[in-house]
């Protein structure tokens, strides 16, 4: 924690006898071990000053929550909107300019809840670490999911992810509004939200903006809220613009190693490790270009 | 998290018909079911503009740590130094204006790791679901704590906690650079580190600031810096401008029923209680006036 440890770390290696880190699993994970993300499924926001952020969609587990999305983002539907809302600790969440307005040809007012689906199909990486609130929690496609006794599996609410906002059941929300998770993963949020992706650049910027300082850290007055530019899929973009994103395949052998290491640190910074690693401690890694 | 979910929450309570929320189980709390923490294990950090940041000590567990803290307060060490590091969902870590230089009498230049302790003596409430990191996670004096089935227990790293930087083992800190955890809780820092307290008022400050932009989140050049005005301990302060902090007693009844219904969230919002929590996602109960 205090950073003059670099060079015994170095020294370390050179003596061979140091396992890898966390950092060097990702540095070595060979090309194979990465999936491309399609630019459709890349949701590019532009705030105030031109900064970023790209989140990547979950059609496999929110699709039709992922189709009024990019329907409403090929309608330019919140440029001009703003970050609406940022609780210290918890979520920043942003809304278009009027959510009132005609909607384009497409999107759907009225959702089916999305909260879970089955497992079958897909590629599930266990944990192996217990889990609060699941029955058990893995990997499944680059996503940290939770799992249930009988074949359910949900995204899990960690740091970064995003969701719909909604107001109470049985709505569940059209998707105008969308959070970001922020702080200690409020997982009691899992299977009650729609989670639609996730953000792999640019959460600096959401943490970055001032508190609200209204109930549930909304903005009171509407010249605190930071404007939105624009929000638009990559691949509307031209391709010079458009963000690379990969995502290490988690059920490769370098997520393996990665999990390993984030359970069995053995910098020589740690003079114990834990020995397990908590599902929202253990971010799937990400390659942004 | 919408927001307009208010209404029908009390037409709910009205119908008599919801369970406690747990900011409910809070509000209800007799007075015999908090205690006060003493002055002298309250430390004040005064940053720019006058805002306070208020940390609880933990001297049950590091005591040494918080005896070194303490004479280094009461000398007003950190008086015109700064916060050097805001690593986005990490920590925020500060320091004194000149480490070399010379030292109080009494401080102590080497300290024993007190990284763990024994559990007997202590009022241990179990959590009650699974944890990740410990045999068995729980509260102990209003503390966070991991615990091994050999009878260890160690504070937490959640969200919040205070712990000692420190360069490589052996060496354990001194106590003149201390974190905050502002992330989502890196609890493979447990028994790795000092954790000698927690924020309990003004984290709100802390992640307010801009993150460093240079290697680890530490600010690159000095004026990046946010100068600390002092820290002091409320013991020293005028009666009248001492915090008084009052923390739920984790062995009392609110506690349980606080705990119960993180676990098991009947609020109408949510369709799906998890049926379990996570140890840094229940936040001990505190009141700072």
């Amino acid at each position: 924690m205090r950073g003059g440890w670099l060079l015994l770390l170095l020294v370390g290696f050179s003596a061979g006898c140091v396992a890898a880190t966390p950092d060097e699993v990702v540095d070595r994970a060979p090309a194979s071990d990465w999936m491309t993300v399609p630019a459709r499924d890349l949701l590019v926001m532009e705030v105030r000053g031109g900064a970023r952020v790209v989140i990547r969609l979950a059609p496999d587990f929110a699709p039709a929550h992922v189709r009024n999305i990019a329907i409403l983002a090929r309608r330019g539907w919140w440029d001009g909107g703003a970050v609406v809302r940022s609780q210290d600790g918890y979520v920043v969440q942003w809304a278009p300019r009027d959510e009132k307005a005609v909607k384009p040809r497409g999107y759907v007012a009225t959702l089916p809840p999305e909260y879970e689906r089955g497992v079958s199909g897909l590629r599930v990486t266990s944990l192996g670490s217990a889990d609060s609130y699941a029955d058990r929690a893995g990997f499944v496609e680059g996503w940290p999911v939770g799992m249930s006794g009988d074949g359910r599996v949900w995204l899990a609410h960690c740091r970064g992810m995003v969701g719909v906002a909604r107001d109470m059941p049985p709505d569940t929300g059209d998707g105008q509004e969308l959070y970001a998770v922020t702080g200690e993963a409020p997982r009691q949020l899992d299977r009650n939200m729609a989670v639609v992706g996730e953000v792999v650049s640019g959460m600096g910027v959401l943490t970055g903006l001032p508190h609200g300082t209204g109930r549930l850290g909304f903005y009171v007055r509407p010249e605190e809220r930071d404007p939105i530019v624009r929000v638009v899929l990559a691949s509307d973009l031209p391709e010079g613009e458009r963000p690379r994103v990969a995502v290490m395949r988690t059920e490769s052998g370098s997520f393996a190693a990665y999990l390993h290491a984030r359970a069995k640190r053995t910098d020589p910074f740690f003079v114990r490790p834990a020995g397990g690693v908590a599902l929202c401690n253990a971010p799937v890694p990400v390659r942004v270009e």
